[in-house]
């Protein structure tokens, strides 16, 4: 009798989860000897502990397949971490027991590095509790800071935004900088790696172009060498581009985001990096800036999604369900690279112990001695994993993103509270 | 014997100004007998006070097709606006030098109110200071505020920008309300209308659709009002979505960004209106937020302008030259609706002088009744701007964006000093 399986999505979503979600739900229906229904968790893993399951055989086959060009997680996300077996068994016991009432044999987990953590404790539940399920974890992070892959499901699309949208940029504020404004920030998301704003710098072809300037949290901030670039850039080109990194720390490790922007009564002030960087600009170079801050516009923008992210998306869906039917249990599922250019690469698999809980940083040789830029390698590394565009359909100058059903599965047990 | 021509581009610039340049030249081209050379200004009118003039005929015909899809102002642009014939004769005197010295018998601007009255001012030459030049002003301004026109080229891209990214991160902010951010702010550019927050709102084509809110600067803030709203929004729905223009005011018309926002010092805080609004969902709601300021991404994104509008900015480029041919003077090149769906447009004209320094301010009735939302003659309007994509090409991932030779033409005349 075929098992059913139970997938779902965690931690901050991306443009391109979904297609994660269209690849297991696609190669299951493909096996219907060995897999029966995929209930998906509404919220992640609080779906599983709630009980609160998504019945997906109830999507017709288009939806399913919609879900390639949609982005944000089709079936709810969380922040919820399963914490050890010794803290709180309660959880696990409720785990087994909705397990156990819905069938569930399989746990697709589709998540970063904490939720590498989860799906990792989920693949203990038959040594430690004596229900043995299998437990494949579906990677995605815009973060790219999972290890033992070449890059995270999620991530290419946010380098491409961040591309695009910093040489767009560039070429307003080339226009404007004769009597305007000549400073240009762009505030990127990666609290602990600059994956994201090293990705801006593929923008930059040639000497000159857009962005001039890369702010990397692996870099201390150093105030004085900042405006120094910044200056001369400014001298040199007429305008400067930056791309900042949300996480960029000052010397003493702190946030520069948090630090010393407190005002007269300890009070944080308002606002994030963009606006601190464009102050020091305006007080101490006295040139006209404007900022952005790109937030989720980044990793939601489906609209200009890399077609090798979405395809890899989709290819670590399915081959979860390739690896469950095949037996394995406690891995991750990952990208393999055979060769930069043209960019080949495979699925592979790695044992979620050594996944869980570990951020992978930029490389420092990734990062131009100065600390300004990228270098040649971290160009090999990153363009082409922004290669391709595969737009969503539009209907009246707008994507059309699907909307499940999303028909729960009637609950068989009593309700569970979680913990706060 | 055919006389050159003066381009320009003026104010800030949007994703398809350059279509307009594409369509002046390519126009010109077309009419060897009547018109020379076009020799655009290097930053706007100030190439024409400088003698700073590029000879666009040393670019082949394939950069010229390419302005199309290219963003930013290939010529640069400035803000600069002419002082009165009373106040800055000295100006005046050299605008007729350059213009004489090169020959030059028309004069396309291309920009928004204050360089209408640029434009103004130049037609009037001949009159004033027997100088006559025929001067047609190329309509030009994502903030869609000049009068007379059914639409401001530039604004349907920066409107479809604003409608596809909320709705993105709405599906974003869809997936993370359960145990994380349940209110997302996107900050738009938009100084004194409200035309390019109202355009978000066409994201929301049924009930609890993204955006949930809009915040105008027609429409005074209320603090309370617009606490409940969300509040109410989130617990209705589990999330907020809110469109926020930048010129959002308070009951005193005061700029929210700027009132209150001061230190113990009354040094301004840091930030902008975003932050402000987050940081009172965070205090009196106690709702986890994530906000997003798109600045120059929104009105450089030529990756997703709308095709409409680049067809129209086309269209009042190669209007421009076909009046100036015609034997037209003191008119800006306007757009005509003669129907809303199907969208039908032509190409009308209207007096330079009952353009120049006019804004044109959302309709009350384009705004819902409690002053949050957009009403379905505002849809109406806005729908038909929007449609249509028309990609650039993209190699490596990226868009190829095309850069001019911009070859000066030899000066003539002693240098001139810009007053400051």
């Amino acid at each position: 009798m075929p098992r059913n399986a139970f997938y779902a999505q965690s931690g901050g979503v991306t443009a391109v989860i979904n297609a994660s979600a269209a690849g297991v739900i696609e190669a299951a229906r493909r096996q219907p000897d060995r897999i029966g229904k995929v209930y998906a968790g509404r919220n992640g893993i609080i779906g599983a502990l709630t009980e609160d399951l998504i019945d997906t055989s109830q999507e017709p086959a288009e939806s399913i397949a919609a879900l390639r060009h949609t982005p944000g997680g089709a079936f709810g996300s969380c922040r919820y971490k399963l914490k050890g077996f010794d803290k709180n068994m309660a959880e696990y016991r409720r785990l087994i027991d909705v397990f156990k009432a819905h069938d569930i044999g399989y746990f697709f987990y589709n998540g970063g590095g904490d939720s590498a953590d989860t799906c990792l404790k989920v693949s203990q539940l038959g040594e430690k509790l004596g229900y043995p399920i299998q437990a494949i974890h579906v990677p995605k992070t815009m973060d790219n800071d999972l290890p033992l892959t070449d890059c995270c499901p999620g991530f290419g699309s946010v380098a491409k935004y961040t591309a695009v949208s910093i040489r767009e940029a560039g070429f307003d504020l080339a226009s404007m900088s004769s009597t305007s404004t000549q400073v240009f920030i762009l505030e990127v998301m990666g609290r602990h790696a600059g994956w994201t704003a090293a990705a801006g710098g593929l923008a930059a072809e040639k000497e000159g172009d857009a962005p001039h300037l890369i702010l990397f949290p692996e870099i201390a901030f150093d105030e004085e060498r900042f405006l120094a670039r910044v200056d001369a850039c400014v001298k040199r080109h007429g305008y400067c581009t930056i791309v900042a990194s949300e996480g960029l720390r000052n010397q003493d490790g702190q946030f520069l985001s948090e630090a010393g922007t407190k005002d007269a009564f300890g009070h944080a002030q308002l606002g994030g990096l963009a606006p601190l960087l464009a102050q020091l600009v305006k007080d101490k170079l006295k040139r006209k800036y404007h900022y952005a801050i790109a937030d989720y516009l980044m990793r939601a923008a489906r609209h200009i999604a890399s077609k090798t992210d979405l395809e890899q998306s989709y290819a670590v869906g399915r081959a979860a369900v390739e690896l469950a039917v095949a037996g394995k249990s406690g891995v991750m599922v990952s990208i393999v690279r055979k060769s930069d250019s043209p960019y080949v690469w495979e699925i592979g698999e790695a044992p979620l112990a050594e996944v869980a809980n570990v951020e992978k940083k930029m490389p420092r040789d990734f990062i131009a001695e100065d600390g300004f830029h990228i270098t040649d390698k971290c160009r090999r590394y990153l363009a082409p994993l922004i290669h391709g565009e595969d737009y969503p359909p539009f209907r009246d100058g707008l994507p059309r993103y699907a909307v499940l059903r999303n028909a729960p599965v009637p609950k068989k047990l009593p309700p569970f509270e979680l913990k706060k």
